[in-house]
């Protein structure tokens, strides 16, 4: 793929966004791409390969969201980027990528990948307008994205993402935790007590809850890997609940 | 690597090809090349470091196969580069590289590709001859690529490489296959029904015979691996064997 | 991150020096470092994240190191930076990162890497002064680096790194190991005979004893994995022993 754009861009930077998502795992590269994506400059072409149903009736897409670009398969992998645009009421552009002309010569049905989407966000990088490289749509897959829910003082979420440490990241953001707090975080039968602000603030092999990069609730073991010591996997329910007297407490 | 290329040509754009080959794998490394290399732009230099024999008698050398130049270990691993260049008749120069006021000043015995490989594709990028890098030579150790064979209306072939998903890549070309269609698809005692073209035209665990990215025979597992599912390995043998009706099909 | 610092210095370019780093292994990243970062270019800026007290008191600081610039943590992982400056008496400059104009508008209290290390280090690339970034400060964190002891004729080490590979990296450099030659390498109960120059001396299989490429005493074994076939671990004590006749020479 980098190849390909090259022979359309010589040289243009192009960083390597993620090596960590399993396959297929819409999922994943999703949360991936919405966490990073707008770190980097205005007029920046992601291009996205996860892409389990290539070669069947799904379309290649190329979209402007706000001030990024999108080039990848219509399968939900940009919904984050697109809601995030819709939020912030910035401008949105979509197009279904259906211009054999800015594709390689000869079009694998496996790997769309380098064959339309990476020649496509080279024409784009190289400054070809969107609409060049396809027909205008308005309607696009959208990923669901679960919310958690609060209920009865207790607000329940799931794990959405495990990074290469082992943190568990779950779906529930600092905005939805700060007004409960002070409150305990519970994954299965295992209940942690507090938050705290960073690793270094309990000893190595500790297990505990803090705010990820993004400022999502994660558990975490400090200098060790949480997934493998709760046996946890994404999907996995979370609850944040108000912090009570422990009954050691109560009977002093 | 980067770093030594740098100090010749600040900040030439540098891709990593891969860092999935195995361990002193020379084979899969030319067959990665092989796949990959066509799709970078003219001129572009390929520095390969897949080097079992680092500091025994086996030569650093550099070449231009067609468009493409090539700087690396004479173990065979160009062959799939220089094979391409003779079948386009294009323009091929070799040389051993000899001259050390191109290398490193300080050469270790294990390390050829920071200390010699690199700082000569480097000045192979920054504009150098070939000629001026090392003396000509017309005579490269090749790598014997196992080709298929037909015998009995059964073509027989072995798996070539597994990549990072699990598939399985045969040494069966779709040149070879499409005439003998309808087709199954034979590994040890599983036997593949027909080829489809793309993973999701069959159900999520499913076992396939498709073509891959680079148009060979290839067996996987939609959304699943198939190496792990299969207990296969590099070299193991396939089959591709004439459609006969089933059984419940003869008796109907 | 290539995000955050390519929105101050669109397009610098930018390599990952490793993937291979475990989980907040200071020591290994000092290794690392030291062993590649001088084969940059001068004025390169080597930005490190391997940062256990990430959000603790720790501080975030920036360094000039002879002809390579620092930022990173104050944890002891530029500590081999430092003492090559020391040694050879290159321009040394450290400043704690403590102007937050510098960071990015947000800091989390885990990934300063992106919020504080990355920003810095693109206005670094950028040519912002040193002494723009922070406060001078003349100390910082040592990294005990373990040297080797000789004693009674034996040279006793231990495996600092083990690589990708499973090579097995010693403390011993060659100029210690030389002079002491001929020898043999002990590592628990096993023993090699004499050292190697090169991989491909010794049939495949074959456990032997050479240098690395950054000329420190490595155990291998060829196109093997010697970590795995020793059980060996980082730790784990080297010895250089003198070469003696064996049982059988002596009877001879």
């Amino acid at each position: 793929m980098k190849g390909v754009i090259w022979r359309i861009l010589p040289g243009v930077p192009i960083a390597d966004l993620s090596h960590d998502i399993g396959p297929q795992n819409i999922r994943q590269a999703a949360l991936v791409l919405e966490r990073t994506a707008h770190f980097f400059p205005a007029g920046t072409v992601h291009v996205v390969v996860v892409d389990p149903g290539v070669g069947t009736e799904r379309r290649p897409i190329a979209a402007r969201f706000g001030e990024q670009f999108f080039v990848g398969p219509d399968n939900g992998v940009c919904t984050p980027l697109l809601e995030r645009a819709e939020q912030e009421d910035g401008p949105i552009e979509i197009v279904h990528l259906d211009k054999p002309e800015y594709w390689l010569d000869e079009v694998s049905d496996i790997f769309h990948g380098r064959d339309i989407f990476a020649p496509c966000g080279g024409h784009l990088a190289a400054g070809v307008e969107l609409a060049e490289l396809g027909t205008p749509i308005t309607e696009v897959v959208r990923y669901h994205v679960p919310r958690p829910v609060f209920e009865d003082d207790v607000l329940r979420g799931e794990v959405m993402h495990i990074d290469h440490f082992g943190n568990l990241i779950a779906n529930i953001h600092r905005d939805d935790l700060e007004p409960l707090r002070p409150v305990n975080v519970r994954l299965g039968q295992v209940e942690i007590e507090g938050l705290v602000r960073a690793f270094g603030e309990r000893e190595p092999g500790s297990l505990l809850a803090l705010y990820s990069p993004h400022y999502y609730l994660m558990i975490a073991v400090t200098n060790g890997n949480a997934a493998t010591r709760l046996g946890a996997q994404v999907g996995d329910v979370v609850k944040v609940v108000p912090r009570r007297k422990k009954l050691g407490e109560h009977l002093a």
